[in-house]
């Protein structure tokens, strides 16, 4: 196709404004549930949502399918039908009482990328496929990733036995419920062979604030986290009397704070040295069956996560962890009992997707940042079968998760913009 | 009285010991409640206790009394039965599955005392009233020293409509039905008049394993902590994303962490300098409604309890504590909530008294230490009145409040020979 010039690509995006703020606001309103929205996985609220952006698909004209995992594909037929596909996606759900944008910008942006190419008249080499994702936030099934994985044969050994926290049904009832096959699923049935998808682009708010601190409107992203996490560990020491002298003490709050702070310690090291991290204890509790104030506690649980953005970064860390604890357990007479860990690999982004994307920034006169993800997302699922991933982040006010995430629509459309200019020039070439 | 020698003393104690083991014995079947046993303060277990004791004072020939907040009185009649009386008290309630011997070993410490000064055919001076006290244990109704407030008329202002956590009910009703009188507690009747009251002494098991150390039986007490305490504070943070940079946190967790490792840090350095005291973060834990592995707590509780033997460094350390919690909201950019604090003042050891049962173990060749209690007592309550006080701990293994206490037969002697010896010669005078 031949190439449109930068301002008619911007002039071509912006003409999607009201559009896309209608659709945004539809979504808003599918989703309410005060405060916030709550797009519940494989249920009402995911439901309603992939209804709301079948219908605006439908009226741009686009292809609809779905998956074994009830996934949506919006597709745009390119001038090879058999070429790999390019799949622009994000996920459809949210966490209960979350806000719009967390995964919906994602879909949306893909959708006026598909209908600013078809008001030029346009029509690439590739089909072009606008991805709803089933089922990102793992707050529900606790399961990472079950829409992408389930797109790519992917999905973990028995998570189709795991029951949503709320409803207490499994993840393959859900999915029956919402047209889906849980038995082709569980067969390892694969809706796209990862060899065989050109790249997976997918634009997401940022969940941390570097962004609104740099006074930009996006970023490309440099990676997405790899991790570890012991999600349920405990320090078993000794309950005493409140009394009892220091010497004498086995006190596993004090060595959950001594363990705490050391990682901090850690962090605070890494961030000086400019090596991107984070470590958080999310639960991080005495016992309350046998808490008291007049009682030395003797239990202490947590869970942590460790996450960066380098293999060997983690590991270093890991092996940091397990001296911190040896240390601790020596000083002050306690054991810790770490569980049973999860370890989830770094999402490395494509360095050519990745240069392409800031080259059609700047064709858009638009200053991107380079960050890392602070979270994780499906294009890591895409990135670990494979293929070809990278990511935009559009500025966010107020973090995610929670009902005061805030995007303007001018930042969306400057994300929207760059993916376009993308399109266009750096994936579809001349 | 005739002054017998260290060594009748000594026997007259000995003499004491098979019925003494049966005491203990029946009172530790009275309590059985696997693991341990629970004396329930004005409840079935502190009955069965009292009714135990009160039938072997019974076969001792002492008078029996008792107050309006049905504490006992055990009463050997002295030669001036309108003299200030000696009392030898201790507590006969218990933790919920706690050991045998916190409380009651005080209790039958004193009636060994006065079996030996019966069967030594001594009559005191004044009277010698063994006290079997009630509701000491303040894990039930969350008020310290109830049964001896309640006998000085000092029980503070509300405690009567306080509800025990198990069973729901007042302490007003539960006195009730244990023959008290609530009314007459309410208008402050008393069943002492501090000023008349000779001295307060008691027996306790050592709750730390100071004596176990030392490898010595008997220690004299140096004084009763008082304390300063926060039951319900919390720190106020923000919820984030579990990727969200370190920069933009404002982590809870990672404060109370902080908040612990700060004050450990003062009590180490306390340690070094030989100031007894001690710190106590009972309740430290995440909201247990809203934390999870993959969120930044954003609000952390817990309870303090700070305690030491001098109401100067007890007044310091709640000045380094406001310190301390300054700097932490400065550098994580969060807030302290303290809520409402409890101050207890130290108990302050008569130091006739304490050198008189210093003496008296000499006489008995009894090598003992001098060590601050490590926990309240109820002859806090009786210095906090006026009362002289002293205090006896008996070498225990295994600290107390659980079932595993550990007291000999031998070491409970031993004490009680040091009591005999200090009421016949340090305190009664030849």
């Amino acid at each position: 196709m031949g190439t449109p010039d930068p301002d008619t690509i911007k002039a071509s995006i912006q003409a999607q404004r009201d559009a896309m703020l209608a659709l945004f606001d539809q979504l808003g309103q599918d989703g309410l549930d005060e405060p916030g929205v709550s797009r519940d996985p494989y249920g009402a609220g995911e439901q309603r949502a992939h209804a709301t952006v079948t219908k605006a698909a439908q009226a741009m004209g686009l292809e609809i399918s779905h998956d074994a995992a009830a996934n949506l594909y919006m597709t745009l037929p390119g001038r090879d039908r058999a070429a790999a596909p390019l799949v622009i996606g994000s996920h459809l759900d949210s966490v209960p009482h979350g806000g719009n944008f967390d995964g919906a910008a994602g879909v949306l942006a893909g959708l006026a990328t598909v209908a600013a190419l078809r008001t030029m008249h346009l029509t690439p080499d590739c089909d072009v496929v606008v991805m709803g994702i089933r089922a990102e936030e793992s707050v529900w099934f606790q399961v990472s990733y079950i829409g992408s994985r389930g797109s790519l044969g992917s999905l973990p050994d028995g998570a189709l036995d795991v029951r949503r926290v709320d409803t207490g049904r499994t993840l393959a009832e859900h999915i029956a419920d919402c047209g889906g096959d849980p038995q082709a699923l569980l067969a390892r049935a694969r809706h796209f062979d990862p060899a065989q998808i050109h790249a997976y682009v997918e634009l997401h708010i940022e969940q941390a604030p570097s962004l609104v601190e740099a006074r930009r409107s996006v970023a490309i992203c440099t990676g997405i986290p790899g991790n570890f996490r012991y999600p349920d560990a405990w320090i078993e020491g000794r309950h005493d009397h409140v009394g009892l002298p220091r010497r004498f003490r086995h006190d596993a709050a004090m060595a959950g704070a001594e363990f705490a702070m050391a990682l901090d310690a850690v962090w605070a090291e890494y961030d000086a040295n400019g090596i991107a991290m984070a470590c958080t204890l999310g639960r991080f509790h005495t016992d309350p069956t046998a808490h008291g104030m007049t009682i030395v506690p003797g239990a202490f649980h947590f869970s942590l996560d460790v996450r960066a953005y380098d293999q060997t970064i983690l590991a270093g860390l890991e092996e940091k962890v397990g001296r911190i604890i040896a240390g601790i357990e020596q000083r002050r007479a306690v054991r810790f009992h770490l569980g049973t860990p999860a370890r989830a690999a770094v999402g490395l982004v494509d360095p050519a997707i990745a240069g392409g994307l800031e080259a059609a920034a700047s064709l858009q006169g638009i200053d991107v940042l380079q960050i890392g993800s602070p979270a994780s997302h499906d294009a890591a699922a895409f990135g670990a079968a494979g293929v070809p991933m990278g990511m935009i982040f559009v500025r966010n006010e107020n973090g995610s998760h929670n009902p005061r995430e805030a995007m303007t629509i001018e930042d969306f459309l400057d994300g929207a913009r760059v993916l376009l200019q993308w399109v266009v020039t750096g994936f579809n070439g001349s």
